[in-house]
């Protein structure tokens, strides 16, 4: 079958891999109609995560079970599946607390050895681990682009405001408005936010958080600590969302957090870095960090896509064939995307 | 001034009533513009809840503050405001745990000695004790209809959905669709809720939550069971509220909820009643019982408002002068109106 | 094998049974040290939970794991286990949310078709399915008779605390001092509670609750309600544990619990029954029943076992042969044992 | 009266000051019998927290209500009270959600116009705005050693635990031994943690810690990350404290939890510092911040202490006149002293 694999430092190839194999009982196979184009892959492409070259990348996919091991109950052969970006185990320590995201066993579909060495899902074919976890049927009349969101960026952007506690009435801003912000202002704006604010600094993310319900507030054309205080009576709002993943957007969301309020951080950060940590004491916030549990919440996020509650479709930018994700990946790079779906 | 009394059963009267002066630092006094006739009026016209005769009935009003003690800092004179249906120290033990609804100096507006001895608000002016607790601005261009709505009704069909713990992605099935129904009808959907099945056998009432965006089913023309049933895939809802108060709808709440979900009951139960224990254990529920903490909600419900998120102004079905309360209890009485709206 | 079976009305029967294989990834046979008998029990040797002829019993157990398939990860061949008295699939949405008590595929030991037709743990040998779910290794240094609490009764005391919310700082009213409550009174204690009532009319069980720090209340020499109110400067406990699972004991629970607190209740409740509505709404209560989720608190359980804070052994009274399990049996109906715990 | 006032850069003088008088119904005085000095002083004392010149200092008090407003109603004339160290309005919105450690009207004893020019609690009598929230009886038979820390160290360090969301069974580490630190080791062992690590490089402090129930680690003797990762099973602890407020022992802290932990931070960072964020974020970490809310445990941290679950009494290392005020900062300054009271 052909699949999208990483060759070496901004070099991504279509290459012919063998089929997937059936290996344990809790596996399926499923037959890709659309894969996905996210930001992390973008930092495979410029290597500051290792995979192997050769290895298949991606990580968010909609298709067809094509087989299943016995212990497969929650999807069958034929049923259309949404993948999770992750697996897990569903047994160990972490996962019976539900911490699915921190699974002793954990893997990351196309993230190389490093990651669970698990093949992604830029491709034909792709074969899911405790398929019980990681696939869910897609609710009837949902178009795959919708669909392709719910395992992994939607389901992050979900997370980022469920995690961060967010309850109906509350204020919110969202730091950064790549698709994963945007789906946090979807899912801000679903769960009773009463005013989410979208911070970013080009036009057109503005304009499509506007869109969905957000106020705009551009990071260096307005001064967003102002623009906050004034809409908010001098408080700050009630959860911040860094959808970045950089110390900046990070001491901003503690600026415009309230007291005694919540910043919820989901980009990745990595290292060391410089943060506000005296204000953020002062203010006695709560940051919770972390990589999205996705599992947790995909049962949810269809559940509100179904009802119309959240709608990532137009956040989608591109569609374009897997034989032509080197180009994909040019694009993407060059920021000229939102958003690219690939189609085998 | 004018007040509305309670005589003795089923007879009110409006009398002329002293002035109230403020005698403590935390009081405020209110000119009441608007007063509201409530379900639980008629549990003190009906001689259910014990009233003394001539003393002043209604708890909830909208209205300008004409005066305040040193201690008022949340409004000022001048302001217009909205009332919470009871009052709270904010410093006994449970109010510091948060449960003013279980303050022990809780007072509740026209209930007589038996609730705290404060005289009630369908009047043309209203004492309010620890008026910091009790009353907040109403928002800029919120109708008095609406506003009115925060502090009492509004308030309780809040309390359910949230004290109920229901997140954004719950079903939800709500019993008894008066006005506290109709609001809870309402407060589920703006915090997420991905359906919510409303239950009644009155057609406008069923015609109403449905306006509202709830699935009607008619409790004696359709097997709530099984239409829930089938549209949860066989699970059952995730919270059922009954907003009525008594056993029959309760046991009907037990049988809609899934295994391990919550039954909130608002509704004023009395005395002892059976009810289906076995059922409520072998799912493992969770029932919340109580009178709402509208202290606690009502600064979201007035964001939610504000926000559009919210707006109940549609149940309001009557408006009368304060003069014509007797004949608006007779109409209430009958169930001939929906909510009545008293004006001076 | 020799496994003690179930034949009719008061009538339990060592028998030879086939031994158990291996006939899933995920199962692991475990060769049993030491089972013990449950209140439970007495529900199938009685009736009123109906069980098939010849159906092997029993579902607290400690043994060695003498086989197990690829997939079990949690124990291995020659570990020393102690088993959940049910079992969990770890995949269905139920337990994504954690609750294994309502897993979908959930299967009771030793409880016939009418519970997941799962062959119980009183005999040589015992099939355990979902393996790294329902076993855990017993810590080095824990006896038989102490390790064989955590999966059931000891699981099931100090889920009712947990699941009921106790906080450290609280006061406790455990009704009912069988081994279960015996436990919770345990588990209260090590969680922090500074005051627990433990009520019952058995005077060896008002003791030994005494002798693991509880104030032991007579249910009907001393009048509970007096008593717990003059202890609680007239508020009530925070938290009452209805460890019976009978009206009467939900009843008094109710009346001994402060506003706005809560009643756990774990005991098996059946069908209708009256209970007083009124008073729990007015005081604004959280009645949580259910059985107990012992697969999402035995890690815990284990972790204070070995730390020292909870120790149940006491409780265990007889040590009996598997071959005498009809005698036991006889023992425990006549309540004549607190515990009995068979060694084949 | 005779006060302790602090007068510049590592000088503080006993001087005559005016009596106080009430000047509000909820207001109350005190006459003090013994005062903390406390690790924040020292902040004072060197002139990192601004305080003006004459300005009375002292947080930590316990005496005997001599005067009270109307509006007292927790407690009396005559009682003897612990006082905690900051006040709170109880009706902001901040405590109406029970943030009392960010009340808009906030006021800390000792600390100058900055923190709402509240005359200190280091002199014969002090007064207290806001009574109801802030005084305490002091349950019969407790020491006043023991009852100075309910209102601020123990307050602090109880805070440190149950914000941090302990539960029973527990892991837990506490970074930094003094009074905070230790009183966060009782506090984490009376909650039910089944290991409490107490990481110092002091000698004295590591053998308090230890005979307090906890396992001592040396902080440079010893290898911290790898004793934790040793003890528990290469996970590390579900909660980690930093007790100092510093960058070194919050980085440390971030090392020591397990994947999807807490750390606890409540001691006073400053200005901006750098944190290993991306182990942080990799971790799935909260990170909870900020002053303790000691309004809001004070009631349960009494209650055990009443019940002989926590007993701070060891920790105070000197007795001192108030007259000696100046030599107790100098002594305590150079850390020869890890806890001084002092006695008008």
């Amino acid at each position: 079958m052909r699949a999208v694999t990483f060759q070496g430092l901004e070099e991504v190839r279509v290459e012919e891999k063998p089929e997937p194999e059936l290996s344990a009982a809790d596996e399926a196979i499923v037959r890709v109609e659309a894969s996905g184009v996210c930001g992390s892959d973008l930092h495979i492409y410029h290597g500051r995560v290792p995979v192997e070259p050769g290895f298949t990348i991606g990580h968010e996919f909609v298709g067809t079970v094509t087989a299943a091991g016995e212990g497969v109950d929650r999807v069958a052969v034929g049923d259309r599946v949404v993948g999770t970006f992750f697996t897990a185990c569903g047994t160990c320590a972490p996962c019976l607390r539900g911490e699915y995201n921190r699974c002793a066993n954990g893997r990351t579909f196309g993230h190389g050895a490093h990651l669970g060495n698990l093949e992604g899902a830029q491709a034909e074919q792709v074969l899911v681990p405790h398929a019980n976890m990681s696939l869910r049927r897609v609710p009837e009349g949902i178009s795959t682009d919708v669909a392709l969101f719910a395992g992994d960026v939607l389901g992050t952007g979900f997370h980022a405001i469920a995690h961060g506690g967010m309850r109906a009435g509350d204020t919110v801003a969202i730091l950064g408005l790549g698709p994963v912000g945007l789906c946090a202002v979807q899912s801000a704006l679903a769960g009773g936010a009463v005013r989410v604010f979208g911070i970013d600094s080009v036009e057109e993310r503005l304009a499509m958080a506007a869109e969905f319900g957000a106020t705009p507030v551009h990071l260096t054309e307005q001064d967003p600590k102002r623009e906050i205080r004034a809409a908010t009576g001098g408080a700050g709002v009630d959860l911040s969302v860094d959808a970045v993943g950089h110390p900046d957007p990070l001491a901003l969301a503690v600026s415009l957090t309230r007291d005694a309020g919540t910043v919820s951080g989901i980009g990745a950060y990595s290292g060391r870095a410089e943060v506000p940590l005296g204000l953020a004491w002062l203010k006695c916030l709560d940051l919770r960090l972390g990589v999205a549990n996705v599992i947790a919440q995909i049962d949810r996020v269809l559940a509100l896509i179904e009802a119309g509650k959240l709608d990532p479709g137009p956040i989608v930018s591109h569609h374009m064939p897997l034989a032509e994700a080197a180009e994909a990946y040019r694009i993407f790079d060059r920021r000229e995307a939102l958003k690219i779906v690939l189609t085998p």
